[in-house]
């Protein structure tokens, strides 16, 4: 039984899930699907333009202290992103195309890495080609595909996949028709999906 | 350094806190204030007339299948309420009265299992005297205390106190300064305040 990773570029709590799952998923020899997804058009949907932790401060301000002592259990660096929530667009496009490649795990990890470690846009092309390059990848050769139709296309159905499926908030987990949601329900994700192996 | 527990009798997740809240805590020699308070109000300045679950109705939806199991997780009986979210005023007022008697938590457990094991409305009377019957008091004794205006009083300037230290929702803990929210994060705040206490 495999495990889908839903995530979105701009999640914040996402960025933990990222960093962590293959891990995780390893020690219980669980495998991971790596679903990039859009959360801006389902916040549209119930009315928010905004991110809700920019929209309720009082639950922002509360994550971004969360979301410290989470990064600190968890050993991975935080820097303050100056700019929240960032547009994850151009990444989702390519994680959407290349949702399989061997390489995918680590191209989403630079992209977090560069949003929450490093500070920087990641809207911005040669953000993004470095983080192909850290992943081994020609830069050159992959940026151009976020533009094919068909590969905008392949993103929007995947949102639309998302809200079949229920998701609502980043990171979420399915397994099988269960859904999971937040970095902090990873293990039940992770024990739902060992046990139903074990029948 | 002791651990206070914010909880709103209509919420879900508050019932799965407080029934495991007293065991969790006594295995790490934690002392825990219980601290009732309003979440409707906060949701109306926030623009909210309902319940988050009822006004999103994904999120709803994955709350009550994400509940079932926490509940089978943690052992705890379930039956879904057949009205939700129901009108705690009268618990959290004599909740309030009498935050640190002896018997405070095994009646607000009594109401929460009232609420959520039982399908009772804890609005009415009959239901609430039973609880506090439950919790070894003699309710005709008590009962009137929720219409004494210094604790409607006391109950407002609760959910005040909750405001200023950035509550949104429940459960929440805090331990000193430091907010932890939701049933999840029970194991970090105790782990909180067992490394204050080693300082």
């Amino acid at each position: 039984m495999k495990l889908e990773f839903w995530f979105e570029f701009a999640s914040t709590y996402s960025y933990v899930a990222a960093m962590r799952i293959e891990d995780a998923a390893a020690r219980v020899g669980v495998e991971v699907e790596w679903r990039a997804f859009l959360l801006g058009p389902i916040f549209r949907q119930q009315g928010w333009t905004d991110s809700p932790f920019n929209l309720f401060p009082a639950k922002g301000r509360y994550m971004w202290q969360d979301l410290q002592r989470q990064c600190r259990k968890h050993g991975l660096p935080l820097r303050m992103p100056s700019m929240f929530p960032r547009n994850g667009l151009l990444a989702a496009r390519l994680a959407c195309a290349h949702a399989d490649a061997p390489w995918l795990p680590a191209f989403v990890q630079a992209v977090y890495r560069a949003n929450f470690e490093h500070d920087e846009d990641i809207a911005d092309e040669t953000v993004i080609a470095a983080c192909l390059a850290h992943a081994g990848q020609d830069a050159a050769s992959i940026l151009p595909d976020a533009q094919l139709p068909a590969v905008k296309q392949a993103l929007i159905a995947r949102t639309g996949d998302a809200v079949r499926h229920g998701l609502f908030g980043a990171p979420s987990f399915r397994v099988g028709d269960d859904l999971f949601w937040g970095d902090d329900r990873l293990a039940d994700a992770l024990e739902a999906c060992t046990a139903l192996r074990s029948r």
